[in-house]
């Protein structure tokens, strides 16, 4: 969480083309529970360990893609002040009612220069992890059902003026930089952001259409789950982009894939443990294949331009 | 880090009975790296992928065990609100010159109602971890030099009215509870902190004696590392108290051994992130088996009279 | 396999106080899978990735331990040229008929000097491990039911004269020793023998009283499926003995522990390969405790004296 | 082993452009042991756990590939009895006399349709593996000096005729199938042959060129080694072919690469248990990309032209 009370990711809505065949992907391939259908029919998810209502919210639309990616924050205090601070600094910023997301409080929505609509929230029902809050087990059999991620992670958004964007997050919202590829001496073609001690909560890649979602992670526990969310994926056949392998940047591990409308996602281990305090690492685009993709060392054609 | 600026645990002065001997174990068997050495004789150490100039300093001494565990915070500004803070809580706090510990700014101690001295400080050299800041890779030989965990990770502290030191933690400085073992209805003998994400940066458990070290813990990627640490454990004779095995507390991995002296420490894997806004789940005292070793269920004798 | 056409260990039956409870337990704890129940109330079993029809045979009994253990050949010529070798060798036998045990041919029973009836038998229903054998998947749901071993193993019996058992291992069937823990200068505490490249099919302790079982032994994948054995047994409250550690002898990674009965079981990773032109192992009384538990290099007080 | 006497791979003779820079990779990349040099200018490698003198031999030479690859019978009567069998079989056999490879006995060496050298032999010197016989430690700091793999596990050949290679090991030699890739109903794209329980010791892809290397295999413990084998291969800007991913023949996992010379080397582990009363696996020509890479479900285009 950042000083500023920023806690976390909290939930992202996706679009997707067939929303019944949607549903089945996010819970039986991916493992997210249900546990909301909404008047609008979206359909909520989380992921077993979270203990909000939930963090992934589908929508059926006529293309896919991301509606708005929230954090959690720790109070409406916090919220209050953060929406102010946020038009202070020259940002638009709009309140969505309590309950417009099921057993969510009101959210601070705002669109960032990327062309992505973020939101803040103070609210949201805990509903816990399935394990009791008195002498609780390890782990329930939810960590099995399909590839189980622990929680939502983060998300890497496409867009232009990305350096706009992370103003507003270092600037306003508390976060700093963790690690960035730097096109040039004066502008990065990527930066990694963390309000917490995660080696990124969100993170950005320069692209002249604004909007677009390349990936939203997920976590697993570790290297072995990562094999395990592989050969779930090859079992359904789920369209794998990479992996699994390591990221440079990060050093964490990784498999980027596609769900059923083409959305990518990333089942995501490890990271280190960053702080504030430490100095940003810097890739150069020399060895941009390095930084994105450890062991092969080169980008795939698919990472710099498919995206949803 | 906590939203009021305490980053980390930052360092941990311990006690040896013979230094040679000690500096050698550190060295080798657990596999920090030293980094420098004061007029006192004093002895540094960092992790390798620490990237401050130390967090364990070796003193000798006639016995074993705690001299004072440290958190840096993000700022001078920070360190001069919090020792105003801890003063207007009524927490007498002294400075400690800039130096006196190498490459250390002041330092802001004060000592627990457990008997227990913890130091705030906002400066240490940056030394890095041994990768460059361009480009790195993932890990260099320094990773598998002895058991080479990647960073001092917390520490857990035996000794009377912890919840004072709770107080202190959660009502100044910015800590929040994240598990608790209840003795009864209305007190602990046990509690887990955090001004993070981690599980823990510092825990508690109620003893007669005052400033007592349970054990120091260090962080390890994955169960596999917990496996090699125990081998190498074994290889040099190192004396291991329980593991390994996993904690209910905090669901973590770990080995409790013990240093040349008697100072128990832990190498830990795991452990879930947590957030503020997280229910603390409760252990009763017939589960405190589970709470602390979760596959045995049931505590060795050492685990509550072993303390240094 | 050995030279001589024995494959490999077949199956175990076991006796059990509760047959209901012990049926729960190896199904839905241990995790293997019910394959038949016959005439006279014995209840089948096999792992998931095994083929044949069976390798646990549970026959309820006013005692808990071994009824005998058996090793499948490649072949009816085997089976019979092993049972005149055996003859030859002074050890008599006696056909067992087929379809006496469900699914499988004739068996060749014997005793050893240790009290243990062993069995050879070439003849058992295949039925595969659930997967497809055109364009298989990796695995199956059956991989993660309980604790989900691979194979049964191996076991360890306890017994006088284990010197006369490993002759007529290493002399007729074709086994050779791996690992010994030497008494003293002539004889042995210990031995393990593998008619493969297995570390160990099966394994003696020398013990006054014949006929015990020491533990039966089943394959896991790796040191993470140890783990989740370990947190499965927590869970369902299974009397664990010891681990996860590691042996010293064979290297391999284990859990001990007890089935509802008091039958020891072990769920085992690893072990190295290892050919019978390698030098055997040797370990001294001294270090028998590092032999058995490498990590904490002693024994407990209950692996040289509970047996059933 | 065999129930004919062949044990194991024992050697492989491999062609490099420039020995010097060889010797680096192999001793310091790969992390093989370095045993012998002759007066040819050979120089001979063991893997670390290996304790016959050597399983490596680098040979300079104007061309990659491979000279030979050999397995070690278990006895002088065993090789003699296996070159007349394979005489009768009607292949032609030849000897090389002892002492032709540093410590090692007199090898049988015949030509397979395929085009390759086979040699069988029944003596090597016992080296070790640097760990005493008796009371010996887990592993040795060789296990972490580069990859580090266990022991030489396979080689994959390409070469025309592979179902006459096929009957020699099955008929003669005593190996058996245990999977093959169908090019249609009468003919093998691929298959797995072992002489042991591993899911192969040696295999062949039909290709119309004699005598080409597609890989020599070396055995990682875990999952982990294998991820620890792609950073160090990305450290040393090793070309990585593919990987770390699973194979769908044999389960294992695995990563491909290529030595500075262009030879394709892998790095595996695991591959299920495997007995000869198993059903062989199949796989059609229409989930060939699963048979070879699980995960991917589709061959990468250098797998079946980039041969040595």
């Amino acid at each position: 969480m950042a000083m500023t009370g920023v806690l976390r990711p909290g939930h992202i809505q996706l679009k997707v083309l067939d929303l019944d065949e949607s549903v089945e992907f996010y819970s039986n391939v991916l493992g997210l529970t249900e546990t909301g259908r909404d008047a609008q029919g979206r359909v909520y998810f989380k992921a077993w360990d979270e203990r909000d209502h939930h963090s992934v919210i589908l929508r059926q639309a006529d293309s896919a893609g991301i509606d708005f990616f929230a954090f959690k924050v720790d109070s409406c205090a916090t919220l209050d002040k953060l929406e102010k601070d946020l038009n202070a600094y020259g940002v638009a910023t709009r309140r969505i009612p309590a309950g417009e997301l099921l057993e969510t409080g009101e959210r601070v929505r705002f669109t960032l220069p990327t062309g992505h609509d973020i939101e803040l929230y103070s609210k949201k029902s805990e509903v816990g992890n399935g394990m009791s809050d008195v002498n609780p087990e390890a782990w329930t059999a939810a960590a099995e059902k399909g590839i189980a991620p622990i929680r939502l992670d983060h998300c890497l958004l496409y867009g232009p003026d990305i350096e706009k964007a992370q103003a507003i997050f270092t600037d306003v919202l508390g976060f700093y930089l963790v690690e960035h590829i730097a096109l040039d001496d004066s502008q990065d073609l990527a930066i990694w952001l963390s309000c917490s001690i995660k080696a990124h909560d969100i993170a950005f890649v320069r692209h002249p259409e604004p909007g677009k979602l390349h990936h939203v992670s997920f976590l697993l526990e570790s290297w072995e789950k990562v094999l395990r969310a592989a050969d779930i994926m090859s079992m359904n056949r789920v369209s794998i982009d990479i992996g699994p392998t390591r990221h440079g940047v990060t050093r964490g591990t990784t498999i980027y894939a596609f769900d059923p409308n083409g959305n990518r996602f990333e089942t995501f281990c490890g990271g280190y443990q960053c702080y504030p305090d430490n100095k940003p690492t810097k890739w150069t685009m020399d060895e941009v294949g390095a930084a994105v993709f450890y062991h092969d060392r080169k980008l795939n054609d698919r990472f710099l331009t498919v995206v949803s």
